[in-house]
């Protein structure tokens, strides 16, 4: 018997690469949606990160027969009162790019000084077993919303994120320095404790 | 026989005061400069605050035949090259006002704006036993330099020191909220444990 099978439950081919850094070397064989031919229409009715994430999850987890992991990320931005948050890949509408929707929350924040622009990028993991249970772990990542994107690195909001302890926006990071730092990487480690956890446990 | 005697090594009543609260509850008799009549006159000649609380520590359990701990701390500006630093009481000179500290950073920095303005407030705490050892843990904070002063609270740099999470500066914090997540609350909490070992293993 070889190692059971991780479904890495994301249609982002950037999430699949910034996944698979952390959890390098793990004991299962990790397969992605286009490796096991799956596409399951998902729909995020939840109102949180975490419902979203749980959704995901355990949908691939049924579909695939594998255990899944799945993430909902989103930006929490103070002066909007957390949003776009849960919104964050729907806040300017359905089917608009990346660079539309940075636009539509620069726009929104254009009158913000940079005192006002704290944000945190927040990033729920689920893990959904062929038990029947899900796992949730998070990571969090605080910056500034910058005035205008920088950096070609990452994707969504990561060209608008500041951090300012590094002088650079998120997307301006490697993807190395990324997952060090970032809201992914930091909840991806923990999900890589949890995974390492049932495999002993079923030992 | 009672509990042993710690004492706090230094003239700064906000010091003081900051050490109180993390410290609540240890099982050491608390004791200040004050109490226990001492006054060393100790020239921090070390070039980093490693150094500068070594000595301190040291200078003060000799005199006293108690176990001190002392702390330096200082400001690191990035754009400043990590200055102050281990000078931070002594940037703009000697024997010149909290204010005109102040000032004299935020001249430095006149020109320099809001994204390159990241700095790090470092708390290095030496603890010095009888037995000769000293034991050093420390404790950061990362914030961004304000372009003026605001609030009452707090000492030093903190008037201009922000906190982007917090959307205040240092000095608007309560003593509590600055315990929580200042470099000196932070380097305490490490005291604490090291104190606590002391303890177990004298018993």
């Amino acid at each position: 018997m070889g190692m059971p099978k991780l479904l890495l439950a994301t249609k982002n081919a950037a999430k699949v690469r910034e996944y698979l850094l952390p959890l390098q070397g793990i004991p299962y064989d990790i397969v992605t949606l286009s490796d096991v031919g799956i596409d399951v229409v998902v729909r995020e009715t939840g109102e949180t990160m975490e419902e979203n994430a749980s959704i995901k999850a355990e949908a691939y987890a049924l579909a695939s027969d594998l255990t899944a992991l799945a993430d909902d990320s989103g930006l929490e931005v103070d002066a909007l009162g957390g949003e776009p948050g849960a919104l964050s890949a729907r806040y300017a509408g359905e089917g608009v790019s990346d660079r539309e929707r940075l636009d539509f929350l620069l726009s929104k924040l254009s009158h913000v000084p940079w005192e006002q622009r704290a944000a945190c990028f927040r990033c729920v993991i689920a893990i959904a077993t062929l038990k029947g249970a899900v796992e949730l772990c998070q990571g969090e990542c605080h910056g500034i919303i910058a005035f205008e994107p920088r950096g070609e690195g990452g994707f969504g909001y990561d060209p608008i994120f500041f951090l300012p302890e590094l002088g650079k926006t998120m997307a301006e990071l490697t993807i190395e320095e990324k997952n060090e730092i970032s809201h992914r990487g930091k909840a991806a480690r923990r999900a890589r404790q949890i995974l390492e956890r049932y495999i002993r446990s079923s030992d």
